[in-house]
């Protein structure tokens, strides 16, 4: 009988819920939420005029993404996710035609690989996080300056794009749930 | 069939490869780096003398974890992956003993609350080494220097419990990979 369940001969392939509607939804949320933190960093550019000890005019001084290696992971990482999503919410929709055994094969590999992925988010969330805590706050002992009194539109996008990259990694904490609970019932080896 | 397949009638509890061993020691090994993180980062402690412009003598600056928020964070989220890789230790121990269907629904309950807690360590891992990155090679266009030149024992330290973290990450994403691959050949619902 053990058998036969692993060949998927004795489940019809409408057996209970499809999990790849659910899937589908959740990886297009993934796209959009990675693609929105990924276009609010590179676009998060702002100049200020700061006066400078010795020069008598105002200095032009840009705040980009690409000065922080923190902010270059987190678009790195969010760009990788993004693309990721995109390719994964295609298999999704593949679910429904597939058989059961073959069905579960592609959910254990999403499982795993969004595992990774969520790893991946998780780690650039928290890398750019440290970072802008820093210019929004400061450190005296170790004497950095907080520079979002300056910089506050640059700041608000560093909080914008913190905010949905932190959307992402519940988004992919959520699809390891569902392919999971898609296992519930299940006899592990 | 499905239906006795799901109350595990039809499987003898000795049905292929146990995972609770492979999960035991991988917990132990979770546990132990996640010690060494927390002991590394509590013992960082570093005092230096600095001669400080206006005052004639040198004045003693130390450096230590509870000077960031980032680092305080890796230590909570360290402290908290420890226990639970305890407590998950010795639940993953009495999965021998346990019926298939019982030890199905362990396994998903663990597969999920891993994946929580990789979300976690990977998230604390990656705010410590963002700051940890601007000690050590400090930012010039925020105008933040490095301090590594200064405090050195403190920044082998952060390295340290950062390295151990990244390993205590990789040991959560072989777990969560472990609990998945043990649904290999289950028919998903």
């Amino acid at each position: 009988m053990a058998e036969s369940a692993v060949k998927g001969d004795a489940y019809p392939s409408s057996h209970g819920p499809q999990p790849g509607a659910a899937h589908a939804c959740l990886r297009v949320l993934l796209f959009v939420s990675t693609l929105i933190s990924v276009v609010v960093a590179v676009t998060s550019k702002q100049t200020v005029s700061v006066t400078v000890a010795g020069i008598p005019f105002p200095v032009p001084l840009p705040a980009k993404f690409t000065q922080s290696p923190a902010f270059i992971y987190l678009v790195a990482a969010m760009s990788v996710a993004c693309l990721y999503s995109l390719i994964t919410a295609l298999a999704a929709l593949t679910f429904v035609a597939k058989k059961p055994v073959s069905r579960a094969r592609s959910l254990l590999f999403l499982l795993i690989s969004d595992a990774v992925m969520l790893a991946l988010v998780a780690s650039a969330t928290g890398t750019a996080g440290g970072v802008g805590y820093i210019a929004w706050k400061g450190n005296r002992h170790a004497g950095w300056t907080k520079i979002c009194n300056v910089y506050e539109t640059f700041c608000h996008h560093v909080a914008g794009f913190l905010g949905v990259s932190l959307f992402a990694g519940l988004v992919l904490l959520v699809l390891v749930s569902l392919s999971a609970h898609s296992f519930h019932g299940c006899i592990p080896k």
